[in-house]
């Protein structure tokens, strides 16, 4: 017989009744029921319950063992009555009687507990994650990521995509965030950095000729924390292909992230391949994002050319003026109280907007101030534009362009939430298209890139040679999944003539671009195919399907919002000899 | 038509003869052969010939366009006369003729060539590393490196393992090489450690119950560079598993390993698993190593007791002292001349030794001094017990045993290279078992650990409690392949009464146990299941498989032996402000 186990806890059926076997794993939790004693053994598989024979010295050594003692249990198996079998359990047709038990590690008293579901301070769950890994929600999150990633990088080598290894330690990058840094010990004064994408490698390897990389690629940006960024690190699908345009890169990944959502979806509908493909101006007027999400029903429409001449001064002006007035509709809101229009006007306030005005409707009869000063006729027109009911409600945000659409995208969610219009159990996924290339740059007083400087503008030289560069869109594009970026991509800019011309129009000169980006540049004059690609964020990706809000239930060993890892305690301080390696002093910090 | 292509440069075959199709890649190489231009395009997946008309426009284009260049063929595909057929080309039947040509990217000059074969200064080759990617045999390597990866993740996968993503930012180790540290921003004058192994976090894996971990991981260590180890980061592909014995592990990676070296050997073969298990000290004795190439026929011999009593005074006195003579058996060596002895023995004395002795033997007549001295029956028997023939030579390394065992180790090497006598066609693995535990420090005068101190002790307490330290076994094990550790590896001691007990036979309390270990010690207590493991390093792996000798030929980005990545400039210089906000100052170095 095995020295620990001859099957695992969520192995044993009915047939395996009369069966000498051997399980090892964790005492997850006894009972005692009038002198009979109950353990349930849990292990990574299952749990399987354990009976002592009363007086025996199995149940003396069981009776004393504290939980999450780890044990291993020799017996045989029974069969339960037909009224003790546990129809949640797997093994729950039977229960082994302990023969023979002996103490492979015995607990102290443990910090937290892993059976139950008490919530425990976050502190205490980073120190002994350990403990916190041992539940079973925590537990299956992790068990999905590395089910998701393993999927992921199946379906990508499906795709004729070859997953390379970039350097971890390279060279600080000329824009982004803040890198994390590496003294080298043997360049004294110079340093490394964690890459915060393998950007340059994988357009590198493009130009080397591999055709199609992928990489789930650690990615590191010394950053404060957010719920849905680990401070530290984080993993991305990172992928670029060779001679191909934007319709390729979305046809390539696409069947990736729609079949592993839907093969982790658990019921959950996932939008079917091709996804919704959204031009960005037209998503930030009918979603009021650039990160639209779909299951959100509601649509915000531009209604200003309503209000051009209206006898609701307020709105009349503002178009007067330039302004915009949008209509985020608030559909079946008849029975709604005057308090619920009223809320999201305090709410509107006191996110810093000038307010948010509304309209009410029941029974086709309009209510509030705006449709009584706008008019019934007007407000018929409004309403018959946007295809609102007579059971209808309806808010605007009005004002500056940028402000209004802020208001309305912020309304739009808040009134599908309150109504609870988005549906839970669906991956609504979509492509934003067609990003500026370049924006007007108000403090600045000039133009400048409004996103990726090295994305391909839509028309190439010609483009930048003839049209007003507000106007020229690039091959750029973010794909959202229920109103998350998921990613960022673009086609590149693999011609230096034409990067050197769209530096120039955001008022750089030739030997700016040279002296910043040589390598890529000099890269380019050296044989390089057209491009393009994008990088999933793989933690996002597991949030998501796990439903977890924060990231730290979705990776293994994360570090706190402090940047600390508790449990290895990590930073920590180093001895003189190393910073002396190292040739480096620690500078006291300027007194706060 | 697409873009950019209808089909890859690997794909035309005669059946698409006639076909207007679209390549796009690389001109691999131009001939003029009287005026006609055939132009080879290469891209990832191959080459196809172009041909364009005499006098067209795409004439003239590919005629003044330089090697390397990208560009997209637009064209006929015309089948090749029956004598200019290259059978050597997967696309060698057919041809395209040019109609089109659009350049993609024009190369200037090539600092190095891609075509040909031509030795590049390493220097050259990492600055325009995407240049020599291109190349056939490095393109090959590193495709074949990504195939192996994959390989070992699925082969992982199908024996039940799980890959987790364990953190790069984390603490320094207690022991071990020279870590790379991190200077926190947060934490003024705290450093992350990136990790040398994820020994740590693979043992907590299984104290949180995870049962069977994989993972492809990156290590870092601080140390100059060798041909087989790249400075800087390292690929391992690390795994542990919970209630196992030494022989679980050895069941569950050998089939991963013998799989993994099937599938690429390209005809070599493989030994057959299970590998064979040679315990350490017998290791030492018959190959005088512990990483014994096993292709290489020759077995050293403990001769020492025919020299008790010899003529050859040298050996008689130094066995007398408690002194060993080993035999290595030179095979066949009846023609070489004395000249291939006596270069054995100024080798031997190159190296630092006293020198090496021989015999030779020629029709059964023993030949040199040893043999004159020691007697001709002394030979026979001397020979008979090593079941030596009439034509075999045989040297001696002898002295105290440590460094015999050396000579002998390397002799052995150098005659089976001599001889030819390594089957360059196979790969032979091995484990190495029995690691002694403890050994005794000559230089402390005192008992220590010979190798990994978390290793679990053969026979545990009671071992440790009734046994001489020194003739302890632990479950420690190497994994072999070819004379190259790949892996060292353990069953890990799982129960701190154990560790506390066999540190305090190396000499350190319980205080200092949980000084240096507290985090391992803790977890151990709160629940730990017997557990062991390994980690046999990828890029040596990818090594053997190529057949490439250094590292820096198997690794897509490698930094150059003085820890520079020459292509992307790293390690670099920083700005002030970075080091101002990570309170640190560089310290000059002091002169030499």
């Amino acid at each position: 017989m095995h020295a620990y186990r001859t099957h695992n806890c969520a192995e044993l059926r009915a047939s395996n009744v009369g069966e000498q076997v051997r399980l090892s794993g964790w005492v997850h939790r006894k009972r005692d029921l009038g002198g009979v004693l109950f353990v349930d053994l849990r292990d990574h598989f299952g749990i399987t319950q354990i009976v002592p024979p009363i007086g025996s010295k199995a149940f003396e050594i069981l009776d004393k063992m504290r939980s999450e003692s780890v044990v291993t249990i020799t017996g045989e198996v029974l069969a339960r009555d037909a009224e003790t079998v546990n129809s949640d359990l797997a093994t729950g047709e039977i229960e082994v009687k302990a023969m023979e038990v002996s103490v492979q590690s015995a607990t102290g008293d443990l910090p937290m507990p892993v059976f139950g579901d008490a919530e425990y301070p976050e502190e205490t769950r980073l120190k002994y994650r350990y403990l916190d890994l041992r539940r079973e929600r925590l537990h299956n999150n992790i068990i999905l990521r590395s089910n998701v990633i393993a999927s992921l990088r199946r379906r990508m080598i499906d795709q004729g995509f070859t997953e390379f290894q970039t350097p971890i330690l390279t060279a600080s990058s000329p824009e982004g965030a803040r890198d994390y840094l590496v003294p080298s010990r043997v360049h004294p004064g110079k340093f490394y950095a964690l890459p915060q994408a393998p950007q340059m490698f994988k357009q590198l390897l493009m130009v080397a000729g591999f055709d199609r990389y992928f990489q789930i690629a650690p990615c590191f940006r010394d950053e404060d924390a957010r719920a849905d960024r680990s401070p530290g690190e984080f993993y991305q699908l990172d992928f670029e292909m060779s001679f191909v345009t934007q319709d390729d890169v979305f046809a390539a990944i696409e069947p990736v992230l729609h079949g592993v959502f839907e093969e982790f979806a658990n019921g959950r509908k996932v939008s079917a391949a091709p996804f919704p493909r959204i031009p960005y101006r037209e998503s930030m007027l009918k979603y009021g994002s650039d990160k639209p999400d779909l299951r959100n029903p509601i649509i915000i429409h531009d209604v200003g050319s309503h209000f051009v001449q209206s006898g609701f001064g307020l709105f009349e002006r503002i178009v007067g003026e330039g302004g915009v007035v949008r209509a985020i509709p608030a559909p079946g809101t008849a029975e709604k109280s005057r308090k619920f229009f009223d809320d999201m006007n305090e709410w509107a306030r006191s996110e810093g907007h000038a307010g948010l005005g509304y309209v009410t409707r029941k029974g086709g009869e309009f209510g509030g101030p705006i449709a009584k000063n706008h008019g019934e006729a007007g407000m018929t027109a409004l309403y018959d534009a946007m295809g609102l009911g007579p059971d209808d409600g309806c808010f605007f945000a009005a004002g500056k362009e940028g402000q209004a659409v802020k208001l309305a995208g912020a309304a739009r969610t808040r009134v599908a939430e309150q109504l609870e219009l988005i549906d839970e159990n669906v991956f609504e996924f979509c492509w934003i298209v067609d990003f500026p290339m370049f924006e007007y740059d108000e403090e600045a007083k000039k133009v400048d890139f409004s996103h990726n400087p090295f994305s391909m503008p839509q028309g190439e030289m010609e483009a930048l040679e003839s049209k007003d560069p507000l106007d020229i869109l690039a091959y750029q594009y973010d794909i959202v999944c229920n109103g998350v970026e998921l990613s960022s991509g673009a086609i590149r800019n693999h011609r230096p003539e034409i990067m050197y011309k769209a530096f120039e129009i955001a008022g750089y000169s030739q030997a700016d671009v040279d002296e910043n980006f040589s390598g890529m540049i000099n890269a380019f004059k050296l044989g390089a195919p057209p491009h393009g690609g994008s990088a999933p964020g793989v933690d996002r990706i597991v949030m998501l399907l796990a439903n977890e809000p924060n990231i730290r239930e979705v990776i293994v060993f994360p570090m706190n919002q402090k940047a600390e890892d508790l449990m290895m305690s990590a930073p920590g301080p180093v001895t003189a000899k190393q910073l002396r390696e190292l040739n480096l002093r620690v500078v006291e910090p300027p007194k706060e």
